[in-house]
């Protein structure tokens, strides 16, 4: 807590950017996917935007240090079309988390020796793998004009590991115990 | 819906990062409230989390549009210190936005004739002045080590409009009727 590097500090703004808009967006897209007849993906959406919240809670406390304005600048995707184009904005957005951003920002909080940051870009670089293939399934059934197959998503609180249908024993990433998971 | 100028499109996509990021600082200071034994300064931050998210909502409505990927530069206020201090870091957020921000953007918006944008931000303008007051409210109780008196806040889902222990009639900001409020 209390990143110590100008830069690596930088990144943790724009990440935390970055998760709070992918939080807001999916909600928005919740709606509309449930107003076009799927409950399903509105649950994935919902469910995913916790996790994101999740990610966003984990690098705002790293930032830490006492309460301060920052300008920050961030990615985010715009606009609402049908399920089908949302879920391509969704997948957009997480593959390019996935690619580009985490992987640089953890190698920069590595090479600054900040761990803490480090671990918060660990978390979420590792969840949003499981967000892209997730929106990947959910936009499959939509081209079909069919609701995504799924009973529930878990959320791990900790991390945002993300899973249907039951939690695991111990999350995957980071070891927290089923019991913690969040269902959605 | 769909802003047609880049300038108020800009202002929007800054607002919309402005109110997703203070969404999310008000959910993380809300658990902070809650912890240092504060259960109505909880609720009142969660509570005002809930119109920031009905302002992102209506920013990124008026942005419409195709989904496209778009770089934000957006102020947040950052750090997790005891209450009181988060206070006066929301108290400082929303100063801003009710004193420069939004009155220039709305500003922008009417001189571009963007009504659907300027209908947006005036409805954050008038809200945020409420929320300014009902963070002050909240501090001097803290300042005291007292919990700030409210029984329930209620938000108007369209405009943000915030009000403690009971929904008029009408909103007074965008005239929405009293069933549509939410409570917390
Ligand atoms: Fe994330
Ligand atoms: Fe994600
Ligand atoms: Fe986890
Ligand atoms: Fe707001
Ligand atoms: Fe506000
Ligand atoms: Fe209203």
């Amino acid at each position: 807590m209390s990143v110590k590097n100008a830069m690596t500090s930088d990144f943790l703004h724009s990440a935390y950017g970055g998760e709070s808009m992918a939080h807001m967006r999916y909600l928005i897209w919740a709606e509309v996917a449930r107003k076009e007849g799927f409950p399903n993906i509105g649950k994935l959406f919902e469910a995913i935007a916790y996790a994101e919240r999740v990610h966003a809670g984990n690098h705002f406390r790293e930032i830490g240090g006492t309460t301060a304005d920052a300008a920050v600048t961030a990615g985010g995707v715009f606009g609402t079309g049908k399920t089908v184009e949302n879920l391509q904005g969704a997948i957009n957005g997480e593959l390019h988390e996935v690619e580009q951003m985490y992987p640089v920002y953890l190698s920069a909080a590595k090479f600054q020796n900040e761990t803490g940051a480090a671990r918060s870009f660990h978390f979420a670089l590792e969840a949003e793998k499981i967000h892209a293939a997730l929106f990947q399934k959910a936009q499959d059934a939509a081209k079909e004009s069919k609701d995504v197959e799924l009973k529930s998503v878990y959320i791990c609180p900790i991390c945002g590991h993300t899973i249907l249908d039951g939690a695991p024993d111990n999350c995957p990433i980071c070891g927290a115990k089923k019991e913690m998971y969040v269902e959605f």
